[in-house]
């Protein structure tokens, strides 16, 4: 589709058509020192082409001598348009919340750029309650622009609504890529006063919709429109591996019980689940299992989510993104019109909200770096120090769902590095947030265990064999040694596996070997 | 006031009247092995004489040899009556939540008592859907049971809701001590279904009133009803030392620099303060500072609350506890009248509730054990292995509300002890979740700002100019020499302080003193 066409079919509103421009012509728009407020949430309805302008004029500003950074908020993470391309520019001052881009990360680790990593749920009020300063420009993009001059939201909505009532300039990409039949999928929710103003939100199902499907925007703040068309780009599918299938296999059987054990109704509760191919084993696996009538309440919607709502297993989702392998949006744009009903994409404020979270008792699987005896997990942060991802909504669902469950593979970089670990190098979820720990080895079930009990059933169920015994004897000198007993530690020792990971690219001692 | 004329006067259902007998008897109703869900919070309205009876019973069967042990579950912390009783005879097999004993705190650090440390909004919540297992009995302490056996609940409620509802024998301690002027001050919510049934819960302002002032006991469950006239125990009330005044002081003109900047009502939000010197300082500033009109929702209503209410600073307290010296409880007690209307007391799981801080947007401002220079804040382990009270609410506040403070003198153990460290020894709460750092020094605002300039900030503003230099030197190093650069660590140093202070008996090296 041409540009041309684009205009004439998706931009509706004749005074808002005047503002069409050219992506550089947009770029030119944002100052350096600007705060902009980006779409995007993990590789989705991010902005695709004044980014990679602006990436452009920085690197020439640079050049130039001339200092030019913005600092650049999203939903959670984007593109290699957006983040790889000014990352790449040296043009990013503060970066939050998410991101998973190579660039990003490696400038953050190298201590070139700012990076706060804060919870998903937090960043529309943050800067709402204005604790991040001013937001002076939102970059949004939308599927299209209606004559009365509302959006359409794309792929995914994360903190549109936020930045577009917050900044001071809107520059809109209406992208012809997407499909126009996303219209109506979108809730969006105009009743979230700041305190003290605030009332109760009136959602008390995963499927239900309480707000508008179309975004408002003040006219005279949009400073310009760039049409677009260009797709998403999201990780190609990679099919479950054994690890991942065996920690679903777990999972599953965990869930099988708790409802046997009248803990939780026959199609469970509402599920949440991360990113990536434990998440999807996961649900490859319901997709098997015994359970009918499931529900979702999640942040993004991923290629086993539709084969479940295919299948008529999931009978709705709601999240604030989709996440698709490129076979799988093929077919969900192809047949939109039957899932329009079944699946709610909302601001991350609500998908995120403690409050809703709560109420539904979301059942919240998150992936995690590594985990400790204790039950304390790390999410963000390789050797204490790197950051990987971010803490993206695990701390949002982990802390007000109904149950919490933290997996990984018992081990990582082939064995060099066990994921169960005497005490994590950060954390991310306390001992108090952490219900349930899993990997491929087990699952273990921390409801109702003190510390001491906890370690010996992690290290039971999850540990890696090789690993097994030096934690084992870690434990055992620790409740003997320990200052206090009630969380046994030897403080000398308890980050010894990561010093020799550094050290000596393991963590096992050499005669161990 | 004698039990008799308590009998008479207290407990007005005759069939109920039919169960009363005495604390002996009553304990004697009570296993070994049985989970028994207790009132009382921060030493208020805990039951005082089937505890100790139970203590005696236990003692007596491990002189002859038997094990007797029972699961105690209570609202927080309790008397000595009933944690240090039990503890002393070594009947409890798990304690949670917060307890603040020295008798329990001893076991539990000898590793001789399981302990369980949740938050406290998560408690009645875990019973209820079961993952605690069966309650076995709840034994509780109330002002009266009316004619229609409704009871009249005493100085604190905490979880009674719950454990009167879940457990399979319910006893009460009718205490005659207990005001029957606190009739109409509570209010019971009983509107709190389980997920997927749960519905918003309608409070939308900390004084406002949803539910009723009085518990419902199924009659048939009352095992026994137990007479008693002792006084709660609370602590004597401590002026607020130097350091305490201070940290207020930087509280109250941070919150007034918040108001200038629009960040906040001139009559700010909500306010949630812990326990203690610091807590009480900062309502003691309060009292002379600018603000009118104020409001709270919180766990205690400490002295400094009573002064705010009685000078007319603060229209309304919520909490679901008193915690008062004994010279305020007289001047309380005989003014209750006057209080009733300006004080709601609720049970914990809407004092806590996730939903109601994050929607009145409450002011959460806890104590801390330890920082680190990134902002992780530890509440409650002692050199990461010896546990002090417990998380208690500050979890359920800090992670959910408008903004989370969190306080504490620089300094501990005569100097020995740097609250600011390189590393915390354990978390409690992430760098997520802590948005301003405060001691005696200065208050850091961590808004904004990535690991690196939290931790310049923190070592300028919060450490003391004893160990500024050595979290400088470390941060120095730690920048130039971490495998990452977001988070700079040195994995070999970082709990060394913690380290040198088990060795040595202070936290900075030899030839620093």
């Amino acid at each position: 589709m041409s540009p041309v066409s684009a205009s004439t079919t998706r931009v509706l509103n004749a005074a808002l058509e005047r503002k069409i421009m050219s992506a550089e012509e947009a770029a030119g728009l944002i100052r350096s020192g600007d705060q902009v407020g980006m779409s995007g949430f993990t590789g989705s309805g991010y902005p695709k082409t004044v980014p990679v302008q602006l990436a452009k004029r920085i690197s020439e500003a640079h050049f130039r001598g001339e200092k030019f950074q913005v600092s650049v908020f999203t939903g959670a993470s984007t593109g290699p348009e957006l983040d790889g391309a000014l990352a790449m520019a040296g043009g990013i001052h503060l970066r939050l919340p998410y991101q998973s881009d190579p660039e990003t990360r490696k400038r953050i680790n190298s201590g070139e750029m700012e990076y706060m990593d804060i919870h998903l749920s937090h960043v529309a009020q943050f800067v709402e309650y204005g604790f991040l300063g001013k937001l002076d420009v939102a970059l949004i993009e939308v599927t299209a622009v209606l004559e009365d001059g509302r959006l359409i939201p794309s792929s995914s909505i994360g903190n549109n609504k936020t930045w577009i009532d917050q900044a001071e300039r809107v520059i809109l990409e209406v992208n012809a890529w997407q499909p126009m039949a996303l219209e109506g999928m979108h809730d969006i929710y105009y009743g979230l006063e700041a305190p003290p103003n605030r009332g109760p939100i009136p959602l008390t199902s995963a499927g239900q919709r309480i707000g508008s499907p179309y975004l408002q925007v003040d006219p005279k703040k949009v400073a310009a429109i760039v049409l677009t068309d260009s797709p998403d780009r999201n990780s190609a599918f990679k099919a479950p591996d054994e690890a991942s299938k065996k920690i679903a296999g777990h999972i599953l059987e965990f869930l099988s019980w708790e409802v046997k054990k009248g803990r939780m109704p026959a199609n469970l509760l509402p599920l949440q689940s991360g990113v990536g191919n434990i998440a999807n084993a996961v649900l490859f696996g319901l997709e098997e299992g015994p359970f009918e009538g499931l529900t979702s309440y999640t942040e993004v919607i991923q290629d086993g989510m539709i084969r479940l709502l295919k299948s008529g297993k999931l009978a709705s989702a709601s999240a604030t993104a989709f996440s698709l392998s490129p076979e799988m949006l093929t077919e969900v744009n192809a047949h939109m019109a039957s899932y329009r009903d079944r699946i709610v994409l909302r601001p991350q404020e609500i998908s995120n909200h403690p409050e809703i979270i709560r109420r539904l008792g979301v059942i919240a699987m998150n992936g995690m770096i590594e985990a400790d005896i204790y039950g304390n997990v790390n999410s963000t942060h390789v050797m204490g120090s790197r950051i990987q991802n971010g803490i993206g909504g695990s701390g949002d669902f982990a802390r007000n769902g109904y149950l919490s469950i933290f997996m990984a593979p018992s081990l990582a970089q082939k064995g060099a590095i066990s994921t169960i670990v005497p005490m994590v190098s950060h954390i991310d979820h306390t001992e108090h947030d952490v219900q349930v720990v899993v990997t491929e080895q087990g699952l273990a079930d921390l409801r109702g265990l003190s510390p001491r009990q906890r370690a010996h059933l992690i290290i039971e169920k999850c540990a890696h064999p090789d690993f097994k015994p030096l934690l084992a004897d870690y434990l055992d000198r620790a409740e003997r040694l320990s200052y206090g007993k009630h969380t046994p530690h030897l403080l000398t020792e308890s980050l010894s596996w990561h010093q020799r990971y550094l050290r000596c690219g393991q963590m096992k001692p050499k005669q161990e070997n």
